[in-house]
């Protein structure tokens, strides 16, 4: 089970993330490319702070608002879409080579990341557009009760999926996330942990309603906004640890 | 001797240069990149239109001004030059790849592209960046009477020149373009002719004061704002045909 | 029965719109405020062209959106969408008031003019977000058969309507304009004039179906986007004065 | 002698400076109008801030830069420039009025402030478009040794200047702040207060090299970026309130 967490998000002069004290604890760093967070500095610097502790790196991709923080959702057409996602691809992609690595993954951000979970037309562009891209790149996307079916649309348009698991949110019985809105949606640290175990020995989750759902997660996503996630980061490595 | 030609300089709704009109007739497309022009529908159109008149590629990049188009000049960091221009260039070589095409070239826009010939420095940070970049790119510069010492900075760096000159412009005797707002710095027709001819036969343009300055450009720098623009790159390309 | 007219939609190099031509013809103009198009050397030149030839000024603000022209549709919070009205009017507003001028009303724009029409609680957030600005602005927006509900809701809110209609779009039975994907949509030159003749004489519309609806409008929107348009424009406008 | 901060710096997700924490212990605060720093949401709420705390309010415009926070150079013309800060005071005076407040002031930021203290020429644009623009707003601009000079400009055009000092920050004989890459140039706690103390007594500050200078400024500029700050901006109140 690897740990991917979303980094590279400051811009200009403003800083978001303590991606120095995250970085030596995850596996995959999914990194802002210009459009929500990010700028050509960041990313370097990003690019260079996964190089430096080994992290597997992906594209970050999101919607074109920086004021939103990618977290509104915009109606882009089905070729917006792609060349969007193309373009802030490329660019990582190619700063990354300059530093000798190899992008590998790509995960959308915010509401694009919601909207292509939800719009089955959506998911079908982003796999589209990845497809198309001439590197070996993989999709992460959310686990969920349409793994299966997200999985042969994926094969079917030749792109392989990484399938992610929330450590700190609970979930609904068809493995959406619950709703931030919801009490009892975002999980205090013992609830985290257990549910970190439990994806850990069996590769479920036990939903808001109590039922077992089977997610069979490769990557869990953490976050390191602060220190009190740094700390969590290292504990959910440390379950991770052990496991293997 | 080549045509170039700065396309891909509309922006989402706003539609700038014939480039429909220029393509067939060049050899060169400097395309722009999202900074100062362009945007990642705008790149995927341009580079699709490149393919079809199989016409070589190189990234138009610029300081980030969209509203002032890249006209006016910044003072930007080396570091952040640097990343301006490799955010810039991997974002174009990405798109083009996605279309099995290979960017060739680097040629600076507008401020940038004066700031550039006028501060070594700069220069260098441009050089440096594009040697830094692990793609065979070489870099379009004003062909000049420095040619021989920026030949020498950039071999030095391991960088290839290409050297432009421009038909419609009447020169220093340093080899710098006139001003603008000097009269007769832009040629009329039969001028512009000439000087095309005289660059064609033995590699000189004759300068504001009546010097003869030998530039032994590769290429020529045309403008495809409008139909009489056209025409010019029409009777351009008729002089270089016949010329070889 | 005023004409208005989409002004100031040019954005940094860009032109758009042949606003010196359509001017002189018009009653209303709706100049945009930097969100979607215009920037402050276009809004300053567009106000004084409306100074010059007397037209009356609306603010034309938008989702935050240049590439999409403000035509994509984003999910704003009532918050968020009141702020960035408020900006956005009060920009124009300040540079109106240097010239002399003063603002009228607001005509929002695009898909926010869209999303405003089919979605009541965005309409609500626009009427409120302009009875609390403290100018005393209308607000501009399609007639329709729900007229006399949007009517009473910014009654309620202590805002005036100014209602309009278009010259060149066919109309569903509920007042909105049919589609521009569907054939006969968009009206050829004389079902144009018809509608506008139709409107002046007795207020209504010929439905796609072939029912009258009364529309009621005090403005039509008119188009400036090419030589065909001004000459539009002009026949439509002694329609107008004939009708007077 | 009144305190001036730099605030509403945040942007979209991206917080910056303690603002809630310097409010209730400055007397002006410069508020960002978006093109450095600040969105339509930022600014709403602080100017709320600033109303709770009966703070008076300038407009702290800035060249258009988000990613480099206006930290850097750009060469507008007089127009561009002029419409550049007509746009951001409009905008700011007026969601300011939504909230009943009245502008009061102007405080070019970063890269414009340098500029217009060491450039007359862009000092006199800066002048003329606060002596346009139709409120009665002051110019905060730099006490130096030209203050006479730069005071009669204003006067000839009929704008009335307020002179800042630095609290933290070493003096040139001339009056202009020693550069950051100067060993001593930010003064120590000890320093600072010293520095204040001498600015209260006597309205003079020593130079770097022991020269005594009078600056007789009417605001000292305070930082509040974080807890150390807002410690001193306390002590330098304290100072300031046993002064008077």
């Amino acid at each position: 089970m690897k740990l991917n967490c979303d980094l590279g998000e400051s811009f200009g002069a403003w800083k978001m993330g303590l991606d120095d004290d995250v970085m030596p604890h995850i596996d995959m760093a999914n990194i802002a490319c210009g459009f929500h967070a990010g700028d050509a500095d960041v990313m370097a610097n990003t690019l260079a702070l996964s190089k430096q502790h080994n992290v597997q790196i992906g594209a970050h991709p999101s919607y074109p608002d920086l004021q939103g923080f990618g977290r509104r959702s915009m109606v882009l057409s089905e070729k917006e879409l792609t060349n969007c996602l193309h373009y802030q691809i490329a660019a990582l992609e190619g700063m990354a080579k300059i530093q000798g690595l190899t992008l590998s993954y790509v995960k959308p951000h915010g509401a694009l990341y919601n909207d292509m979970m939800n719009n089955e037309e959506i998911l079908q562009t982003v796999i589209s557009a990845i497809a198309n891209y001439p590197s070996n790149l993989k999709l992460m996307i959310l686990a969920t009760e349409n793994t299966h079916k997200h999985t042969q649309i994926a094969k079917d348009l030749g792109v392989e999926l990484i399938l992610e698991a929330f450590a700190d949110r609970q979930y609904n019985d068809d493995g959406q996330l619950v709703s931030r809105k919801l009490q009892g949606s975002v999980h205090n640290k013992i609830a985290l942990l257990e549910q970190v175990t439990q994806l850990l020995s069996d590769g479920s989750v036990t939903t808001r309603t109590g039922k077992k759902l089977m997610l069979n997660a490769h990557s869990l996503c953490v976050h390191g906004d602060n220190a009190d996630g740094i700390a969590l980061i290292k504990e959910i490595k440390a379950l991770c640890n052990s496991a293997n």
